[in-house]
């Protein structure tokens, strides 16, 4: 997505050899026509299937998913970190460890918004090491409904993340995939 | 707004004389139509006044801040409620308890992301106590950044939060006011 490069090339900044800030338009402050463009693109990708709902996580997850959702017209559900005390009844949940906080969280859903027969499209703003899109799989996979693919903004394709899923048969579309951070440059994939 | 009251009607579930949950469509599942319509409502209510920038708090705040944004052709700064590691540099701080998790929380927002020159909107889901908004007044304070008003979507008008914020002459525009949530119904103001 030549939009999404533009806007890496110009506003992100490599933090180290595996850490590209994006603050500026995905991650703290929303660039809302990129993000518009974002959702019509993942939605583009996965017109065909079927999709009944999105599922993303907080908090990032949740622009590029709704941007999605308004384009494919289906619902979105996102994970919570923390369980809150208005989470009740069947909850799936997963654990998913953040390399960035360096701390395990568990993410939850009430599982009366996933239902045996949607067909579900993953959708998040980061894939890396795959923790959080492992963690949503999972989660997935207990409400016993399909999973379609995961649409991904940012691939960090020089982390294991992607690989592991596509080789566990699963489809992954990502918008820009990173090959490299090394020596303060992007070298897109 | 009608549509609004509508679906809080159909799917809010009154969980205690206190709390409105609104799961479905709201806070952890999303109606991509329902948000959109939120977002053009606010939008048309401070359309003529300058806004040149939103700011939210993740988690809840994100999609409905979005779709105002979407509307009005601005970005949107979310705060975050645990300082990552990628968030460097000078920061704006406030501190937020959550009386729903009974927990301080610290937010915080990239100085860089608000400016002096800034014609700042506040929108959140929810307005109760009003620890939340206070919070983002406090960091656009901060900024020395005009505060143009707050776009709240359901306003508790039994809790002290909006009245406070009138009170210090603030403009504060809800979309739906619940007058009471007694004996498992929701009254609207």
């Amino acid at each position: 997505m030549e939009l999404l490069k533009q806007k890496i090339l110009e506003q992100g900044i490599v933090i180290s050899d595996n850490i590209l800030k994006v603050d500026s338009f995905l991650n703290h402050q929303l660039d809302p026509d990129l993000i518009v463009a974002i959702g019509q693109e993942i939605a583009r990708r996965f017109h065909n299937d079927g999709v009944t709902k999105i599922l993303t996580i907080e908090a990032s997850g949740i622009a590029v998913a709704l941007a999605a959702a308004i384009e494919m017209k289906v619902p979105v559900v996102f994970a919570k970190k923390n369980k809150p005390s208005t989470l009740q009844g069947q909850v799936y949940s997963a654990g998913v460890y953040s390399f960035t906080k360096k701390e395990q969280v568990t993410i939850s859903v009430a599982a009366n918004y996933l239902d045996p027969t949607d067909r579900i499209l993953i959708i998040d703003d980061f894939l890396a090491m795959g923790a959080a899109a492992n963690g949503l799989v999972e989660i997935v996979q207990q409400s016993n409904a399909t999973l379609v693919g995961l649409g991904i903004v940012i691939e960090k394709g020089f982390q294991k993340g992607g690989q592991e899923l596509r080789t566990k048969g699963l489809r992954v579309e990502t918008l820009v995939t990173i090959a490299s951070l090394t020596d303060g440059q992007v070298l897109f994939g």
